[in-house]
């Protein structure tokens, strides 16, 4: 075993603080990977906040990994010591299973081992990368190509595969209008890579405040959602809708900014149970309802050639480890361009 | 103006009698038609019975009409007497709007004339089908190939129409595991055109009551609905689930039997004007929900003619036109096996 430094919550309630945790020893088909930096998603606030059920303590979060290879076990044959590399939001799943087999793990219909909070096939918790080290598959490790910096490409394996799984999956590109519903650590992602995709892309944004940052980002236009007039101008318009806000819509009225065969895609966890929306909203113009989580580690490795070729990496904020609880209260309130990474050379 | 014998409601009450109305002079590119059959569609009587809204009597129903060309306007150059020809859901369209210019009419921004009860561009009602002759622009004319009986033809119009767009659109064929819902008018074609495309096809209706005539239009699989372990057992399973049935479903329910990247499609006009079903079972899986509404006129032209290629026709059940309202009741029992279509000899 493996003792590394690491930042954990040790309940719903009380703040993150140091600690140590064990890794496991280098398995045959293992990386160990020195974590370079982190991304904070906010999903890990979630998490570790029980937002989503109770969870067992202490949880290390992290799911945006970008470090360097320090060590193979013997069977390894896709790293070696010194390569870059990045671990996005699994670490494993069944193999087996139709949509393992097809390359698409996040949907494992067995169940896939999350980065961390899952408990793994050795029976132990995972715990995730706001640490100093980590162990995975070498299954589950992705390259992180020259041309983009390893705290830049950080987020990008959770924020950037999350967006670019659905924008390649209903053809954002030439001659297509691309709506993004938010402009935070997923959606000017989003925004970078429709726009490098070569789509037409407009920001939905509640207001007008960060019109600039959005314009500059790559987006063609940017319309605030507060002025009802936008759902008038903007009705039939897009190919496609990114939805990043993980809070309730007005799903009719987002649905009707659709053209025909349109598609309505929301990212990530929605804190809805149920969604529901006038039918009309659907049968209109031929529309798809639908969502997208996360992507397989084939297409994410994909994104990161992707976005190396095309020098798209996060628009960050980096921090040292004794700001993470800060850091998540300025995510609670949605003061962050746009993502948090942590230096978690600071956990040495 | 043309008077012509034809059957209408006189209001919502009343049983459709018999009675004679005008069809407009044959103009430059109008085709007049002398109708030989015409389907009886669910939704005539929805429409006439006033399920749909208040509507202006009298009210000759009918959109899906089959019949052969007698005159032709100077400008028309698609149509000559003698043609076989049908005319489905709609007469006309703006033909300018986005969806128009993509040869999607039946999803006309500016909404497009229904072969009943809509207001044409001449200021004048449309009567449809249950009548002797109509009068139908070209271009809102199709060919009925040699291959298709008459009688068999006319319930293609349209529910041939609204299966084969959504059948086609989500990639039914080999390889392919395609649900249908509901073996009534719609269903009964869906299963002959799903199983023409060379997709394994099974069958999900309440009971098990039709499932010889089903495997014998070409279903692989028939599963009763009431059972519930046929959810169970049928989970992930379905690339594709056509539901014909208009009344409310359980949607998650249905939308577990999806595979990834699965799409539940619902055809025509729903009786239920808010859909909703748990996050879950979309987000689950990547799966997509839908509608389709019937079909443009290129593609109710190219089922026709796939339709002829493979020797379908509808199942149907050939009656006078004194018995149109004996029939409308047996529709609302389901007792029906699968189209009943009017001989409209019987109007002369």
């Amino acid at each position: 075993m493996l003792t590394v430094n690491a930042y954990a919550a040790t309940s719903a309630t009380e703040p993150l603080a140091p600690t140590t945790i064990e890794r496991r020893e280098v398995g045959p088909r293992d990386v160990l990977i020195e974590i370079r930096y982190c991304g904070i998603c906010h999903s890990d606030i979630h998490w570790v906040r029980g937002d989503w059920g109770p969870q067992t303590y202490p949880v290390v979060p992290g799911h945006e990994i970008a470090g360097i290879v320090t060590a193979v076990g013997p069977e390894v044959t896709k790293y070696a010591p010194g390569d870059r590399v990045g671990v996005g939001c699994m670490v494993d799943s069944c193999r087996e299973c139709a949509t393992c087999v097809k390359g698409e793990e996040q949907y494992c219909l067995r169940g896939n081992t999350l980065s961390y909070g899952a408990v793994g096939k050795d029976g132990a918790l995972t715990q995730g990368g706001y640490s100093t080290h980590v162990v995975v598959d070498q299954d589950f490790v992705v390259r992180v190509p020259q041309g983009i910096d390893l705290d830049e490409a950080a987020p990008l394996l959770c924020a950037g595969a999350t967006t670019y799984s659905p924008l390649k999956r209903w053809g954002a590109g030439p001659g297509r209008k691309v709506a993004v519903i938010g402009l935070g650590g997923l959606g000017h992602v989003a925004v970078k890579i429709a726009h490098a995709m070569g789509a037409e892309v407009t920001v939905l944004s509640q207001s007008l405040k960060k019109e600039d940052d959005g314009l500059r980002l790559g987006a063609d236009h940017y319309r605030a959602t507060s002025d009802p007039a936008t759902f008038d101008q903007l009705a039939n318009t897009f190919d496609l809708i990114i939805n990043t806000v993980s809070g309730k819509l007005d799903l009719g009225a987002y649905m009707s900014l659709l053209a025909l065969d349109g598609a309505f895609v929301t990212l990530g966890a929605s804190s809805e149970p149920v969604i529901s929306m006038p039918t009309s909203a659907v049968a209109a113009g031929r529309r798809v309802y639908t969502y997208s989580l996360i992507a397989g580690i084939r297409e994410t490795q994909e994104m990161l050639d992707f976005c190396a070729e095309h020098g798209i990496g996060a628009e960050i904020e980096v921090i040292p480890a004794d700001k993470i609880n800060e850091a998540y209260e300025r995510v609670l309130a949605s003061d962050v361009r746009y993502r948090f990474v942590i230096d978690t050379s600071t956990l040495a």
